[in-house]
């Protein structure tokens, strides 16, 4: 899971890319960085860094990077290896051609790529597949970056949403069935593409339209051209719902439908179906809020903050011993016992996956004295893993994949557990059809090709 | 505004005192700093550094540091010179005995005191409360600790609460008025002090009672006992309305009263009180969450949120140019559009006190289409300076100071602005009547001495 | 300019490779990392950092660093852009192979090289020749690595020494020229190969032999084997005179010559030439000591410390302003006055490159009082650039180049200057012949290939 | 040990500072720091830092701190507890004025100050006499700082040196026996005092003379003024004869001796009286180097390096396990064996504390081949500990305190073994006679106060 981030413009970039992924930090937090195309130099100044940016940046270096087009990235934790360094951007030279790429998403055949880009003598530095995509580039870049970025598109499959620098143009990237979000803005004779609208907004720039499925969007010499990748193919879209249950922000608008809406749509959709009776709503925060919002908001009962979060726990956290683990887990959630005494609650969440942390919330309000703890899901039980970019874990650790929702419960230890149905969620996004629900239904429209 | 902890056990306390401080790292995020008494070396080991609890302490470090009695500071950052090192504790030895100190107040008679001293030929290295009040307390310390601590409470005017290492005693100590707030816990064979309930429960403690305002504890050889500082004298208990306001979290509850119940009740009795037909409630995050659900869940009005809260804008984030202004006022609180676009808001906020905020939140929401504005305001306007440790500014500063309710509302540009009334707060306070409301009625309990 | 380490053991490698590189600091202070097989996991890990060896690791870390086979490498700042990043090991995967390099030499025709793969569609993150080599490596390894060195050999022409891990062997690589040191060692059950040999010395090993120009060694399995690239082709010797002149400690023992004897021998080669009558022999610290010393020896003169060295100026000295010029120049290298005040001396040092700090000193001794500064160099004038990795500046900035003896001594200020002749050179090496001596007589054995 | 630096300056001395401890960084490496009097704040600004100089202090800083007068310290790790921070300068305020404090020295009667002033109820917050003085002067300083300076001296016993900022005067004291060096320059309308003559000249200072024993030296407004402590009182001058045999650069001038030719001298002497006929001279770098070259230019024996130093081996060296104790060793000296072997050696050292470093370097010359080791030492043996700054141990820990000469050469190993007389240094020192030589003799000038 990332966020990527480029803009074209007249002036220096350096600032609206630190403020731009800084607005995108949500997205993730264990690295990231920028590349800087120095018109005067004809080079690519480029940074990666673990960790958040405002530590990663300082003001002094933001303003020796010079150059007018830019990209950046946001990175979280992936599993994997950490010695092997997969912050992004990825720079290279090719031919003379100088080349950067950031990256969200996520191939279903790296492996076979890699596997066959080494037959024929290529070397990788990482396991990321930023490096795999910029090799299969840089040997087809031989002027016509649109060509180029089409002969790629025919090898890679999977989710993808790029940004690139190539020489002095800006390229965006989505991949043919629009699996992960990317936006197009505008601010002045600035050109602007993100994850995220609000990182576009946040600049004072205005967005325009998603970025199509498919579509490769070339900025150069300060006008936008836009091509698609194919004139034959037009695979159905299948943009990830996830963003909208769980990744993107309140303020985030993608492929046309609002994540703050329908979170609280979710919620009012289960509230609808309620067949307890209970005294409050009480959100899991943060992920919560907005479903319990709109669960209380239908249902009439009352909001209760009966969880009080630890806003600074983040990644400098030592880890506990054993005994100290209770601890640890207090420190992050603080169930308000005042509140929540003798009451019989409604736990409002966006999602269960390995049901651990619904378990030490639930004995967690039960100790503080909760009477009755029902929890309320705002999206359907996972039961396949992603293979498209969300950090989902394997099969054997979703605990929907061999529990039914009877034996979640006893795990949970909740009095009672209901998700939203596919079809509530259908409801809730106002009818819309064009999500990828494939780790609810297993209905992968890429599949996985492992060699 | 800070806070302390102070524990006495029979194992090594470093990493009770750094979870500890880490929950209550909301009441301090500038520096933060630990002490402990090494029992074999009868020596003090100490620690204290600029920034997050997380990023000064080190699990090797804590393994390093031995000793059962400790105490712990956070910290946040103060007006004044920034080369002067505030940090606590302040850790001293006279007459080979060891002191230290952690203080959260403000002294009404410190430059009266450090003027006295400096006559007598004492030097201060840095201007905080608790150089003084260690240099007095130093200075009667001959062996009873009690005697001196009554010496040094007869010195001292104004608000502070002590966490105390003499030697092999854990010490805490409340003003004779309870303006600041210490509890006091056990667990197991240990005790423990904090400004926060929240802290002593986290680690597993349970609170036994407030702190008694004049109360001297001592525990020593593994018990406690308690000495009024006065025999004659009971001066009315005045504890800080603000910590219920503003300062301390949710699940706080300080002199028999819950925060979290007193915001929701100040919120609902805004509601109560409300001639507006508005479409939603907004909370300003994160302070006007629990008042905003208050004024909902009594008004049945839908809580919306209107604006978004970018979680890691801290400490290291670069300062805007004034063409960028606009942009890091954003990264921090964005408008969700579509939520608020053409809407009659109610939004809630715990206090105002220059207004700028207010007036950019005003017009940042108008931006966004809302319809109309009005702003409820859960605490009275904070028309006096604290001398007891709120960091309020001057009274020049304090819009309520110069600005009538109306003059005001023309100033942040809302369409209407109320703010509960004194009684209304004592209402949701229970009745209480042992506050102190200095900033909103200017009565103060203790005068301060300016020489 | 850099130090390379190799080390085969069957014992986990980390604290080797970090006393080893510590060894070697001199060769270069820009850079450092070190890179180990990682037998349980079939892994490379790896860690390169700016900075001295000293402050890039820590005990931590090099305790989590598991693995028996390891290269490490030492790197001197160099020409080019610092945003891309040239530190070593580089370290890649190919067919599922693990690759790791270090590398100290230039190749001649790494353009060239760099082209022809960049036609093929490769792409190049650094312009490190390192990176040209692994590509190269990678593309022709398919399970017998001394083939694919040999094939690698056949293309890269210049001065290199390589260490490298390929999966489970360790493989070390001195070019066919033998242009830079490389040294075999031996300790207990453990080999080890390094660009000088106290590095092998001071582990507690003993030096084998010299690796030969041409060779390739591969340990694996606990055995050592020696191939010669090629079976029809000798090329003749040419070691670098420079590791003698300058870069080597003193005790270096490379290709059978001890730099320490050869630089005592070049001062005294020149005190049996000389024709001044001075009072006494002052070195350039600390590049003069060994040539001053040995005149010194030679002549019966006194030697006198007359330029104090400091010894902590190093990376961390903040740039002098205009006015502070002279300042951070004194702070270097102080004259001491009392000791040369009044006297004609003999000035030692290693050679002349620039000019310019000759001349700083000469201005520095005659304003602390000398009366006469004789200077001589115990190396021949350098003319010509280096193309074998010796970083001195391009053509145009050597004062040799342009300049007779009788115009750099104008240029410099002294009194007198002379060199050592190239016959009194190879004299002082005791007759030898296998030396490379481009920089002085332009005789390139391996021409520079720019295209 | 520690060097310190006052300025008296028209313009910001930041920059001045910071070059002048870079100049004596070699009198202490642990911590080092600087404190200078903002006229427009009327403030003193300060920062201390583990750690060297050039790490301490970043331009961007530099540049900040504003103000004409400053003072400056650097300081060698000292016995004694490393959590309680004894770093200077000491920066403390009084009835409204302004004191900082450096100091190089060591008082005798530190202990008994202390409890005098903690009796009184004062409070000490490190061990470290600078606070103990600053105390005491803060205490007589209303207005007249000579008077204050002079009541101080009465009380404290021992070797000091003082540089202070007393509002807008820059004061400098030096103890009535001189103990310790402290020179007075002059550079343009400024004026500078420092614990070596190189910081002066290095800043493009001219020194006037040494401070006197007993003269207090106060810069206000531009001018000088000398005063004696003590009108009645004029103690014998006792100047520490080991600034000359160690601690001081060779470009040190102090009391009228270059350390440089001293040590020469020294080294000289013990040829002069040899009666072994040995191979060569090689010195212990770098301590030895003067003393052998001395010896060489003497007795006609060449100079041989015989062990090479590792210049890089500083603060950040990860601690060897016992098994790697040897690897240390050599790391930091290491012998080479070519120069050295069937050599019968003089091995020259400025000095023999407690035996051990000797005892490691005639094992390792030994194993390297040499065939006899005669140790010689620039100064007598060092039987008594320093009660007046240098940090040598303990009497137990000393070798010479409990061996004789014929014992301490069987425990370290060597085939003779000679160290220079009384007689023979004070011939060297030209019959100077005004040093302080109680380590050698046990005649201590001031006698220490434990209680």
């Amino acid at each position: 899971m990332s966020g990527i981030l480029g803009v074209y413009s007249d002036k220096d970039v350096s600032k609206e890319l630190y403020y731009g992924i800084y607005s995108m930090q949500h997205r993730g937090q264990e690295s990231c960085g920028m590349a800087i195309y120095d018109t005067e130099a004809s080079e690519i100044v480029y940074k990666k860094e673990k960790g958040l940016v405002g530590d990663a940046f300082k003001e002094e270096e933001l303003k020796n990077y010079k150059g007018n087009i830019g990209i950046a990235h946001v990175r979280s934790s992936s599993v994997g290896h950490n010695h092997v360094s997969n912050t992004q951007p990825f720079v290279g030279s090719c031919r003379s051609r100088k080349l950067a790429i950031v990256d969200n998403g996520s191939l279903v055949n790296a492996n076979y790529l890699r596997d066959s880009l080494e037959e024929e003598g290529f070397m990788f530095q990482t396991n990321s597949d930023a490096e795999v995509i910029l090799h299969i580039l840089a040997r087809y870049y031989k002027g016509d970056i649109v060509e180029a970025v089409k002969m790629t598109m025919d090898h890679i499959k999977g989710s993808y949403t790029l940004a690139l620098i190539c020489d002095d143009s800006l390229v965006a990237v989505r991949d043919p069935h629009g699996f992960r979000s990317l936006l197009l803005g505008k601010k002045g004779n600035e050109y602007l593409v993100a994850s995220e609208n609000s990182a576009i907004e946040i600049l004072g720039g205005e967005v325009i339209r998603d970025v199509e499925p498919g579509e490769i969007i070339v900025v150069k010499d300060g006008e936008l051209k836009s091509y698609h990748y194919s004139e034959v193919c037009k695979p159905v879209k299948k943009s990830c719902i996830f963003e909208h249950v769980y990744i993107a922000r309140n303020d985030a608008t993608i492929d046309g439908l609002n994540a703050y809406e329908f979170r609280i749509n979710c919620g009012a959709y289960l509230a609808r179906n309620e067949d307890i009776k209970a005294d409050c709503v009480v959100p899991v925060p943060d992920s919560g809020w907005a479903g319990a919002i709109g669960y209380a908001n239908e249902s009439g009962l009352k909001t209760t903050e009966g969880l009080v979060k630890n806003r600074y726990v983040g990644r400098t956290f030592i880890k506990p011993t054993q005994e100290e683990r209770e601890i640890a887990v207090r420190i992050k959630l603080n169930p308000l016992a005042s509140a929540i005494k003798g009451k019989s609650i409604i736990l409002v969440d966006d999602s269960i996956v390995r049901g651990t942390t619904s378990k030490q919330l639930v004995k967690s309000l039960r100790e503080a004295g909760a009477k009755e703890v029902h929890l309320r899901i705002t999206s359907p039980p996972v039961k396949f893993p992603c293979y498209y970019g969300i950090d989902t874990p394997t099969r054997e650790s979703l605990l929907a994949a061999s529990h039914s929702v009877e034996e979640m419960r006893e795990y949970i230890g909740c009095d009672t557990l209901k998700f939203i149905s596919l079809e509530g969620m259908k409801e809730a996004a106002h009818g819309m059809n064009t999500f990828c629900t494939s780790c609810f239904d297993g209905d992968y429209a890429v599949k996985k090709i492992d060699k």
